[in-house]
Parts: structure tokens; sequence; C-alpha cells
């Protein structure tokens, strides 16, 4: 039961913990299992794409001053000797006078090198007549017309798309290496607390935080590792803050256990670097380390704990797992309806409501614990340590909690 | 092998699927992994939060008109009779005269009505002086101040956010009612495919589709079923197609049991409603029903195969899924570098590049069938059927690959 003697500014809790942003090592997935994964490493293709000269129309193979001279009214005629298929190439040799029938996709046989479209050819038992010519290597597709080999296809630090995956599958990449996602232990304490599903008796709250920060975790590209509410004695929490991660976020209610015994682990046992912040909500929090792991204390009450995880937990996520740190929200500038009142000397999270009129409405909460506060709301607005927030009509930027 | 002989419009094609899009039935899952889905009916709250009066402060729960007078140069002392913590609430009657030592987030004792915060207290063994006053009600959260019991929480069609799946877990919903994932039949064929992770023979190509799909489905919010590439025989296909799923996504390549028998099959036992679609690339997609499955028969060609997907499949994968069936890319307006070419009477996707001046630099593919132009490519335009394209300097809408 104290206050803190001295809060640090948002900036200096960011100031500490930026160095603090090292990428993770690689690991390697099945190509399949990549997508939104960041690659660790440029990818150099190791083949040709295609490995083979290939028909881009359905038509026939033919040697291309065979065709010269041919139209709808002067129609010349081949032997058609064979087919050739996507996987079941034609075997033989194509000669002058002679054609093959091709289906697009399929290896353009030896001697051949143009593909007449099959719109301009008429064919009559083993005979077909070309109503038209075609230049040498039409239609063609060279060897590595998509991918030449040895080129590079992906830089490192890309976040996969789907189409990556196919491109990744095409030259053959059976495993990806990609930046490890952080594991990120959840330790939610409070004896107040049930878990989540749970009906609360008379006294009791069920846990809200647990739920909310397994969700962001994986937003954020981490590994949630959340096996229940932990004890409030110190055995147990101590045992889950030196639980095999790279992250630990520590949500308590506001008992002896969480309050006085984490920070004090962390202040002998590793590095208690920020303890209270001058912002509002989530004054409370804190972060440091213990052993390899990064050490977040965020405020039990639900509105704290998603700002708090927000500014400081959220992009850490993101940087050790290789990916932007910057906010995850869509930004929209809009003006606002109302005065968004805050007071010099600490960062504002406000949430806001946008009205019919696109216009920003700060939302009326009394106490900060109002989670369904950012429910109710469309977004937030960060109000500046230097500002008494901004009149109706000036024009702020606002994160949007939807994507 | 043949051409089409009438392609559809992509307006046309829409106004086909529009009418198809259904939104699924309702399903429950537990509120720990109802992240991201589509909540299918409104929730309202079976109970108040918090259920109890709580301290808003730790400090000393009061009868507030004990308070009255009290300065650090008046101080008044009050007997501390005990101490409530969240989920330990004092079992006693505060009563004039008494004082409970109260934590931020405990149940308010009876008889209290008030919290003087611990900054403007001292204690001394049993006693506690008063440094200050409160008024009535101050520092104590209400019953339902967060939410009230029976009132309406989120509503339906809502994508659930992290913060939501906090608000269920406090209103003790353990098991959140959702719209139910279509699932989504991946039929893959072709027997010049390897499967994904293989390395390809002289002239076989690796499965570039099936991992691009699912990860499109995935993102789409659709469960994927992908069990590997289908034989190219009719009795594997056709068991594929009337596999257990609400859509099926045909690839193929351009070999003869993809390319005529899904639609012979579709024309003669459901609907074949649309094949060949006036756009590029993708004209050879098609659409239609099997029994109740949605079918759609993409391109083998993987460009094609994404376009294809992203103008038809995707925004019914996201409508049967209760979702937005808007494009799932960010816009920007910028202006072109250089001319984009399209042709009257066809859509184009046009792969584009922004420029370092933030232009946007069409991108010269000679073939549809470049997978590592949507690699390369920071997204596409959209060229409408009734443009010949725009000039240098005009400005397009260029939707983003990257979220």
């Amino acid at each position: 039961m104290r206050g803190f003697a001295q809060r640090s500014t948002v900036d200096e809790a960011l100031a500490w913990l930026r160095p603090q942003w090292q990428r993770l090592e690689e690991e390697v997935v099945p190509v399949a299992d990549a997508h939104d994964r960041v690659l660790a490493r440029a990818i150099e293709s190791g083949l040709d794409v295609p490995q083979f000269r290939r028909a881009m129309m359905d038509g026939f193979a033919v040697v291309a001053s065979d065709t010269q001279g041919a139209t709808a009214y002067n129609r010349l005629t081949l032997n058609v000797i064979g087919e050739a298929w996507p996987g079941r190439p034609f075997a033989g040799h194509v000669e002058s006078g002679s054609a093959v029938k091709i289906m697009t996709g399929a290896p353009l046989p030896k001697g051949a090198n143009a593909v007449l479209p099959v719109e301009e050819t008429e064919t009559s038992g083993d005979q077909v007549a070309l109503l038209g010519e075609v230049p040498a290597e039409k239609h063609v597709g060279r060897v590595g017309e998509d991918i030449d080999a040895g080129s590079m296809v992906l830089a490192a630090g890309r976040c996969l798309r789907p189409q990556d995956l196919g491109v990744l599958s095409s030259i053959a990449v059976a495993q990806v290496p990609v930046v490890r996602r952080p594991r990120v232990r959840i330790v939610v304490t409070g004896n107040e607390l049930l878990p989540a599903g749970s009906w609360p008796g008379p006294y009791e709250i069920v846990d809200a935080n647990g739920p909310m920060l397994t969700a962001l975790i994986e937003r954020d590209g981490g590994e949630a590792v959340y096996p229940g509410i932990v004890p409030d004695d110190r055995e147990a929490i101590t045992a889950a803050l030196t639980d095999d991660c790279d992250v630990v976020l520590v949500s308590g209610g506001s008992s002896v256990g969480q309050e006085d015994f984490v920070p004090l682990l962390l202040a002998e046992q590793g590095e208690l670097a920020i303890h209270g912040i001058a912002m509002r909500p989530s004054s409370p929090a804190g972060m440091g380390r213990l052993g390899p792991r990064l050490v977040f204390l965020l405020p039990g009450n639900p509105v704290s704990c998603l700002c708090a995880y927000d500014f400081f937990a959220g992009p850490t996520i993101r940087a050790l797992g290789g990916r932007s740190t910057d906010w995850p929200y869509l930004r929209k500038r809009l003006k606002l309806a109302r005065k968004l009142v805050s007071v010099v000397g600490r960062v504002d999270y406000a949430r806001v409501a946008i009205n019919e009129d696109d216009e920003v409405e700060p939302l009326a909460i009394s106490g900060a614990s109002i989670l369904s506060s950012t429910t109710r709301a469309d977004g937030f607005v960060i109000v500046p340590g230097d500002s008494e927030g901004s009149g109706p009509g000036s024009e702020v930027e606002v994160f949007l909690y939807d994507r």
C-alpha cells in the first residue's frame, strides 16, 4: 500500500525498452505453415521456374517457318504426330511438315519453336490445317520466365503473403527459415479471480485479462503460454516468472502477492527498470528483466492492462518476432466533436467513438477500469504529455480498434 | 481444347454470385477461442460487473461523515478493525469511529460509504489518522459500473476484438455463439504437379496454388480442407467435389480432367452458371453449384488463380462467415508514374509497385502466369471494363498486398 515516489515518462520507459528489441533467432517451418511468418533471411531460387520451354496457349507445336504464308484462304497442312500435355511431354522430335497437339503449360517438344493457337487451326484426322502464321518463339514461355535460378525471390524480414507461399513452393523450398515466434508467458494472479467461463460468486470476478492478452499476443505474432491463473503465493509466482519464455506479462489483482512481490523479485534477482509511468490509465505499469526474460508489469484493471500492453509489451513482442514496432491499428485523422481534456505531464489513452458525421466523440468514463469502454469505443486517441487536450473542431489522429 | 464462345462480364458473375452470399448458421466456441470470430447474435449481460461496490483506491473504508473537518493540522482518528482484499472481503460492519484497511478492487464493507486514499492517512498500530475528508461515495465503484445486467454488450455480426473476449469473460459467457466458419475444399489436379516441398523433375512443377489458397482461405476466416493433390481421374475428382463442405475451389492444370470434366459435371448434376469471364488474368474462371456447395473454377496458372479467388471466392467465403465482402486490402490513392494500359471490354487486375516518390509503376509482365509478379508487386489496380487505362500523373486506387 504505497504510491509511486517518482513516475517515469512514457518516453523514458520506451528509451529503456528499445535496446531490448532484438530479433529472435531463426527456425524452419514447412512452407504450408509459413503464412504471416517473418522471413529470417533472403531466399534465392535454386532452380528456374519453369525448368522447360512451355506452351502458353492451347494449340499446335510447330516449326514456325512451316506456317509462313498460311491464311484462312491459303491453308497449309501439317501431319499431327502426337500430343504434349502438362507432365506428359511428347517424347519425339518435331520436324518440318509435322506438328504436335499441345496444351497450355505443356513442355514444347524438341524441334518445335512456336505454338499456333487452336483457334487458328482446323483438325481433320491426323492432319491439321493452319489458318494463320506464327513467328518463332510466339506463345512459348522461356526457361526461367517466372523465376531465374540464382535470383533473389524474397527479402529478409518479409511477412509472408499467401502468394509468397506459392512462390516458395514453386522453387521447391520445403522448409522456410523464419524468425522464431516469441514465447510469451501470461501470469495472471488474484485471489478474487475465477478462470474464463466461470460464473462468479458475490465477491468474485472472472479473469478478463487472460483471454484478452492471449488474443493480443496472437495478433502480434507471439505464442501465448497461459496455463491458467497462478495461485497468489510466492513460490507459484516465482515458478511462473522463470518459465521457459522470452517475455513475461504479469497481470495481477491488487493483492500483496502481485503488487509487492514481483517488483521485489525483479529488483533483487534481475532488473526493475521502470515502475510507475506518467500515463492514464496504466500508471502502475512497470517493466524489467529476469534472466533472459523481459518482464512487463501490467495493471490488473483490464483497460490499464490493454493500454500498457499496447504501449510497451505489444511492440516488444512484434520486434522480437521481426515485425514492425509501429501501432498495429489503422489511423484516421478526424475532427473532434467535443473537447478532449487531458493534463500536462502525463500521456492519455483516450477511448473515442466516431459519430455519424465522422467526428470524434471522447467517451465520458468515470473510472479507468471500465473495460466495456473499449468495446463501445471505435478506437483511441493518444494525448501527448505536453498537451492539455484539444478543443472541438481540432483534428486528432484516431487509432481504430477494427482492422 | 476450345475457346469460350461468350464470356460473361465481372459484373454478371458477381450478379449471379451475390444472392448466394447467405451467412452460415451459428455454432458455439469457448470464449478463449473466439478472437476474430463473428458474433452470430447480440450478447446481453446476465450479471452486473462488478456485482459489488468496490474500492477504487487503496486506503481506508470509512463512514464519510467521520472524516468531516479532518486536515493535516486537524487529524481525526479512527480504529482500524480489519482489512478488505479483492476476493477476501471484510466480514464485519463498519460503524462510526471505525475504519477498514482496503485495497483497490476489494468489496466495500457494510456500513462504509467512502474510501479515504492511503496518501491522506497515517497509520499507527490499530489507529489511523485522517489528514483529509471524503464525501460519501467517493472512490467507491457502483454495482454495474462497468456493465449493467440486461444491457446489450456486443452487437450481432461483430468481429470479436481481444478486449471483447475480456468483456465476454467478465460477464461469464463461457460459450460464445459465432457464425460457423465455411469449410472450403481445395481441389488441385494436374498430372504435372508435385506436392509442396518436392523437388521437381525436368517436366514437373510444384503445386503453388494449394499453399496459396490455404493461406487465402484462412485470411478470409474459412477452414481450408486440403488433403493433397487429386489424381487426374473422374472418380477421384467427383469424390473431392462432393466432399462435406460449403465451398469448393477447383484449381487444375490445363489437363483434360479438369478443363472439361468439372464444368461438365456441374452442368449435368448442378449448375454451371458462369464459365469464361471478360477479365485479365483469369478469363477461364467459372462458378456454379453442386448440391449445397458453391464451386469455383480457378485457372491453374497461379496469378489467375489468385485474381479469380480475390474477385469471386474470397468475398463469398467472407460472406458465408458473416464478414465484409469488401476487398480485404488497404487502399491508397496515388499517381501513376507511367501509362497503365488496358483494353475496353475486360476488367484488368494490374500488378503495380510503388516507387520512392510514392508513384505507381505498372509492372511490365509478359505473361499472366508470372507468380513472382505478385511478390515483386506492392499491390494491384483494378481497371474497369469501360476503361482503356490511364495516363501518367492520373490518380488510381491501389490495393496493397501488405496489411
